[in-house]
């Protein structure tokens, strides 16, 4: 049988890791790394046409309210024409992404499953990923599933999830969430085997997750009530500002996933990555003889191991490793490649931010 | 007694070590470094007015052809109006600027000495330069005067004088010029005493300058002729494009100082500088207290004894050490201090220069 879904794509992400490339103006999502297309174009165009089973509907899109414009250029450059955009007035996190998609997806495409996924992600092997989807799909249908990445290292940047019992082939229920361990905890989940990581992709029939929501009835709610009251004009839905911002804030993970006991997940090996530092750009980066990963206007002599990258500008670099170099417009950074975490610091100094 | 002296500033350089912030459109000595003026306005400030029994006339300003507009402009910074400036079509080198300073002086100011300077050096004692230029004006009425810059380092950059026997109060007859030293050496001479750095500044009267171009005699000829067929138009001197190319290029120094028996030097310590490499400029800046010059948009989180210099954006680095990044609208570069002199390697590289 061929499984009807409808992917709703959250393009709610500042990627401040990123800066200076990745901007309020332009974050993350709408920039291409080492590919011709945004992460965006490329998320829209996963999901897309009929493939091993499945025959994805045009996409719903939720994104920031000051995005729009860049929305439809990224859609346009996927070659899709969206079932709808949602335009956030504030930023709600994904458990209200969530409730809204569910509610759409009810409305724009009766019977679909819905696929929940962030814009901003990437993943290497489509025909796995698309598999994966087409083995939770039946599952779907009674629990809401997420995706888990089956892990290669010990990260320290994700949850996991332990897998328990196999409910069909390659889905199982969940044992356990666990919240981002440590570096030694994250090598004793990788030794005892069953976890994957927490990759915030969720496959859903929009009845179960509007019921599960009874774990989070405050976020259901609100979501609903800024939808009943949103202005819709040309494919655009504006939900109402005030009772948009009066929804809760909270990440479909723990306002729902960690509540109920209809969580499934689907172990999968489909060359994810989420691309959330300068240092896991460099870890996935073409690289020369010397470890360099050069993009855009970039040169280097005599130096290692570097992630260089120039927007507009030139960048040029002599006798250093291991460094991070970023240049646009908006700014410059050097830092070492183990310290990409202090990206956000040195974006709060840049911009004036005390917080 | 007054001196009248004529100042003929010399803006021929092209400052490619300071690159991306010095580029062919506007060169090093039109930039400023800490200060507030650029290194051509605080040079034409330096020499004007009235001081310490001098009289300084209105400069003689000798540019490339395609910078007129920025000389104009840096000389109204100054608070100057030029006697002339002569615009080169190519660059000669300092011989042949030379030549046509004491032509042009002779001509425009009789009986006044030429002080003959680079746009692109800082003296930070402007008393004491003074002073010197006192000392050695009566000198100057019979010899070519260099000024020699007491040194306070085994500096390898710089040509090195040796002074010989004393002319007149803290002026020298030359016994010797030498090449730029290796470390080991400049430590010897060092040692040694008596010997000044070579800043390619001279005192002169014109028709000394001209008697002793019998050791150059085609670059004073080359230089003359060019001049007499000059178009003059509003104040600024064009030389004949053929004649001035025809001109053999060689520097003042080696064209004549070397050879004239009518050399002298005038040590002096005048907190002069060169500024010819950006660790050279590091050396000057002013530095937080973990050693970080920072100029422009520049921020450092926890690194130490960097150059950090953004020019119309903001660069920001963390966790390095005695590293120069400079950013502006042409060019980013980032190298260790101990690595200045590979900036030259990196302009090409970046504009794609092969030689």
């Amino acid at each position: 049988m061929t499984h009807r879904i409808l992917p709703a794509i959250m393009s709610g992400g500042a990627g401040t890791r990123l800066w200076p490339l990745s901007t309020e103006a332009e974050p993350k999502q709408f920039h291409a790394f080492g590919g011709g297309l945004s992460l965006f174009a490329e998320t829209v165009r996963r999901v897309s046409g009929d493939a091993g089973g499945l025959s994805f509907a045009a996409p719903l899109v939720a994104a920031n309210a000051a995005h729009l414009a860049l929305v439809k250029r990224h859609l346009a450059a996927a070659g899709a024409e969206p079932s709808a955009i949602v335009l956030e007035p504030v930023g709600r996190n994904t458990a209200a992404v969530g409730a809204i998609a569910a509610a759409l997806g009810h409305e724009l495409e009766p019977g679909a499953l819905v696929l929940l996924l962030p814009a901003d992600h990437v993943i290497a092997d489509r025909a796995a990923f698309l598999m994966a989807i087409a083995r939770a799909a039946p599952i779907a249908r009674d629990r809401i599933v997420t995706f888990g990445i089956t892990p290669d290292r010990p990260e320290t940047g994700y949850g996991y999830i332990k897998a328990g019992a196999e409910l069909a082939p390659g889905v199982f229920a969940i044992e356990s969430f666990r919240e981002k361990p440590d570096v030694e905890a994250a090598a004793a989940l990788l030794a005892e085997g069953g976890y994957a990581w927490n990759a915030g992709m969720f496959l859903f029939d929009p009845h179960v997750l509007l019921e599960e929501f009874a774990h989070a009835p405050k976020i259901r709610d609100g979501a609903l009530q800024a939808l009943a009251q949103a202005v819709r004009r040309d494919g655009v839905i504006y939900p109402d500002a005030a009772a948009f911002a009066a929804i809760p804030a909270a990440p479909l993970d723990t306002a729902l996933m960690e509540k109920t006991r209809r969580a499934a997940v689907a172990p999968c090996a489909i060359g994810w990555a989420d691309v959330g530092s300068w240092s896991e750009i460099w870890r996935l980066a073409e690289k020369d003889a010397a470890g360099n990963a050069l993009q855009g206007g970039a040169a280097v002599l005599d130096g290692a191991n570097n992630l260089v990258r120039g927007d507009g500008v030139k960048v040029c670099v002599a006798g250093v490793r291991d460094l991070i170099v970023i240049a646009t417009a908006d700014g410059v950074i050097v830092l070492p490649r183990a310290r990409a975490q202090d990206v956000k610091a040195l974006r709060d100094l840049a911009l004036g931010n005390s917080d």
